[in-house]
């Protein structure tokens, strides 16, 4: 969706550029949430995933696909689900 | 998912630990791009989207579900599809 929405833009934008607006938007996310405020929180997480989605379109990479490689039902470090990595 | 594998890990760390964690991953992922390293680039994507979950999880936010509230196959802003801002 953000592709067909945004890619012809984002592709104009360039890597480094679309970087810094992802950058942008997490900051104002820890700005929402050190607020407390629920509302701006939601929508700031809703901005930083779509920056993240046009990133990762420019750079020809699927976001899902690559969480899903990465994470796929059990932690990557330590393969139990829930997670039992000790630090 | 993310929630079944960390939830129990993420709400001890808590909002500001977290989000450290993931401006790490942010930082991380700017390096892998700017290396152009795109096997790097994918594991730091699927690194700052499994952060980001771990963050609205222990919000109580739904990310996927505030995602598509704000961008629902139209631009927040001009409404359409694909997005014809102006800047």
């Amino acid at each position: 969706m953000m592709r067909r929405l945004y890619f012809h833009r984002d592709s104009e934008r360039g890597i480094k550029g679309t970087f810094d607006w992802l950058l942008e938007e997490v900051e104002e996310l820890r700005e929402a949430l050190h607020e407390g405020d629920k509302e701006a929180s939601k929508k700031e997480f809703a901005d930083v995933i779509a920056w993240l989605a046009s990133l990762a379109n420019i750079t020809g990479i699927d976001l899902e696909k690559a969480a899903l490689e990465k994470y796929n039902e059990k932690c990557p470090k330590c393969q139990h689900s829930p997670c039992q990595c000790t630090f």
